[in-house]
């Protein structure tokens, strides 16, 4: 059991946590909670810790996720659990997940007969609003999201767990240039979308049946214009009242859903 | 211009932000931020505080908002402005708001010619949560909203930050008995909808053109069964991949955006 938080391994989780950069180096993520530790794909748990406590009351529940995989858990006594844990109050399991990377030319293609439904993020900065997001997205049946190097990092813990576990499962890519992306999305055939203030029909008016793409801006400011350009057609939420926008994940919904709607 | 921490209106201003109990004696909350503050409804604007750096550079917009107000603006020292906000970086603007109570039954009734399209909470605790659903209401064109006296106030500084607005003209109120409002909502001809994996239809496939409410469930559990058991119709968001259910805002997007589009 590690007693300390001086712990070398100790002092790489919270810089796991903490810094994409390491992340990245070591192609790994944290993940938090026994709800999210059960839905891991065993194929990419790399290691598992528990404090001290859950260890003594659901050691059971842990040995039945890891069965059929070589990874030991690893006990830290609880005050060191806190000391590594992203929440307030932790449930007292984490684990690391491998990473998995998907290219652009996986994410936009079509997927066991389903034609694309993809989402276009830029320079989405809340973890929560991301999280929600990709969330939304798994349930609305989105096959894939590009987003700007600018996106917070998916991996950040506070998106991961936002995701409920849907960033284990939605394939996802970062891209140097996104309008460059829309551009070549337009080109291969998928229709992609704007919600915009100059969109001259309303969302529910077009045809999501065919391969598309709903491109989704900052919170605050909304697509960029050079991305924005790139759209091939404009799309208006009608809104009532004097609310003059959505948020992000709000936004998302009302689109994708529109879509899985037509789509089923 | 206020100089002190320990300044008596600096100290009210403080316990104003905290207490719910000190905002619902005076009947007041408060406003945070330069677009918050133009949007005040002018009658109901009590007090405005600037920061000196503000005062300093927008002197002139606020005395703009002010115009045919008796209104007169406190100034206070920066770090002082600072003290009070409940930002991280404060814009240097706050204003108190008069509190606008609404009975269950102006909430129910039909208002201007439009059915009701109500939207009736529970235990929604996450202040950002409660300001995106309420925000997006506004947008769906939701008539009124009626909680459990257990979700979180509509008066706390980050739910009305989130609203973006909405808090000041999107109809509420708390009750202290929500199943039994559902029931009698259902008597006064209100078709009730609760989102429920036991729901038979896709939300899809009610009609939502008469009056209508939707009861949204807490964040983590979901609806009582005692509010889920008055519900008249239960439906469901159909859902692909792995994912169990939806945010609580994102699926209040989902369901009232469609009733929006159907009565278009």
């Amino acid at each position: 059991m590690i007693t300390s938080t001086s712990n070398a391994k100790v002092k790489r989780l919270v810089n796991l946590k903490k810094k994409k950069k390491l992340r990245d180096e070591e192609g790994v993520f944290l993940v938090e909670g026994i709800r999210m530790f059960r839905e891991v794909p065993k194929d990419r748990l790399v290691e598992v810790y528990a404090s001290e406590e859950f260890w003594n009351r659901e050691r059971k529940a842990v040995e039945q996720v890891l069965a059929g995989t070589k990874v030991q858990p690893e006990i830290l006594a609880d005050f060191v659990f806190e000391y590594v844990s992203d929440t307030k109050t932790p449930q007292g399991i984490l684990c690391l997940v491998r990473q998995k990377q998907y290219s652009i030319t996986e994410i936009v293609k079509e997927k066991g007969g389903e034609l694309p439904l993809l989402l276009v993020l830029d320079q989405i900065q809340d973890p929560g609003n991301l999280g929600t997001i990709v969330r939304t997205a798994e349930g609305a049946g989105v096959t894939g999201i590009v987003m700007s190097q600018d996106c917070v990092d998916m991996y950040n813990p506070k998106v991961v767990r936002s995701t409920m576990g849907a960033a284990y499962r939605v394939p996802f890519c970062y891209v140097d240039d996104l309008a460059e992306e829309v551009k070549q999305m337009k080109e291969a055939g998928i229709c992609t979308y704007a919600a915009h203030l100059g969109g001259k029909n309303s969302y529910d008016e077009e045809d999501y049946r065919k391969a598309s793409a709903f491109l989704i801006g900052n919170e605050g400011n909304g697509l960029r214009d050079e991305v924005a350009d790139q759209a091939q057609v404009y799309i208006r939420i009608p809104m009532k009242g004097q609310v003059e926008s959505l948020n992000a994940a709000v936004a998302t919904a009302i689109l994708t859903f529109e879509a899985a709607r037509q789509r089923r």
